[in-house]
């Protein structure tokens, strides 16, 4: 168990091997035994194997080769529509339209995907989660036709691995814990944690490759711009009202 | 691995016997090899073990015994305050003060708790998650101090189990997943989906105790009115805009 969350790595190039039914229910059961909020279970998990439904998602997920490549693509959503008509054919009127909802439901679709991708790893397979899902949830929920009260929220990639990388490095231990309460870092805490990081190999040939300075420069200008966070962040909110979350 | 994922029970009765540190480090360390968006790792763990700061978090998560009773808290926080502060150090301007970062944020932040949660019960601790910390995150950023741009979204408490419980229902997986695309629920699904749910005797239980008809109703009368949820979602957003996520 501890080595399959050890050796995590994020796969991106696949095998053309379908996973069988057999061991993908194994994958699905196990997500469905993540802790749920009062075991209300509030998300759904859309398994996409089919050649045209996996290149609408390619689109919508940037045009990512694994989209393609990886047998199975599950996409986590937060789901109050299953809950909502229980409820109404039960005598009882949910109140579940806003956005401390959609965020509970949101952790429910989290913590099973972990689970998801933890069990693919402990079968052997490789997986990689897609953050293009938030970008893109307006899009990917009319592909997958969800109704009301459905948001899409992290997708994984499921497969078996045709590369195997390097472990990707993690801040030293001490960068992300606080003890008691949380003690805000200094400029010299910063230069401490961020230390290996700033200064790796990989770093120095990104550098290079961008004509940047720093690591940071390379987030901020590059990967994670503030004009697409904006632009993004205006989606993902228009469609989580739009289906159904009131804020 | 699947045996610790398929037996997870959540634990609310704790021994009187500390964790230790070497213990909870692997537990740690695990959490942070959970998959994070660009390797970016925009969370924060707060450990609490102190009585009398477990006793302001108690009275925060409504005074659950378990928060007192359990040796360690753990509190997962969505943090983009060590990423901005690097930035800046690195001539470089953070563009992540907006809803997608912070959901960003809160994604890094609940999959390296389940990785918390499972290493955790791989080595024989019991676990709870604690779902009111979205509802009092305000209450709770006060008690751990934190700064601008971190939000607690989750916490967990771990210690020694004190009890065995049975292993909670889930619903059938055909109730949960979909194929391809999304296939909206009739009458006659729902019906299907929680018949075994809707005549549990722990159901017939409740609804005698509750002087209630259906089990939908003891979630929609008792456990999650929509009073609560809109109150509680008021607050919540409120603090994740207060925190300096703007929308």
């Amino acid at each position: 168990m501890i080595d399959v969350i050890l050796n995590h790595k994020s796969i991106r190039k696949y095998k053309d091997e379908p996973v069988n039914q057999s061991l993908l229910n194994k994958i699905l059961l196990a997500a469905t035994r993540a802790s749920t909020t009062g075991n209300m279970q509030v998300y759904s998990i859309i398994v996409t194997t089919d050649k045209k439904v996996k290149e609408q998602l390619w689109e919508a997920h940037f045009k990512q080769n694994m989209v393609l490549q990886a047998p199975v693509i599950l996409t986590f959503c937060a789901d109050f529509n299953r809950f909502n008509k229980w409820c109404r054919l039960r005598e009882a009127e949910p109140g579940y339209d806003n956005f401390l909802s959609f965020f509970t439901a949101a952790i429910d679709a989290l913590l099973a995907a972990q689970n998801a991708a933890l069990a693919a790893e402990a079968f052997g397979l490789g997986i990689c989660y897609l953050g293009t899902t938030t970008y893109n949830a307006d899009q990917i929920s009319v592909i997958l036709n969800l109704p009301s009260d459905v948001v899409p929220v992290t997708t994984l990639v499921a497969g078996y691995p045709d590369e195997n990388p390097f472990l990707t490095d993690r801040l030293p231990l001490e960068g992300v814990i606080h003890y008691e309460r949380y003690k805000d870092y200094t400029p010299a805490d910063i230069d401490k944690i961020y230390a290996e990081k700033d200064s790796s190999e990989l770093t120095k040939k990104l550098l290079k490759e961008n004509n940047l300075k720093t690591l940071a420069q390379i987030f901020t200008q590059k990967r994670y711009t503030k004009k697409d966070n904006e632009l993004f962040s205006e989606k993902l909110l228009k469609v989580i009202q739009k289906q159904g979350f009131k804020f």
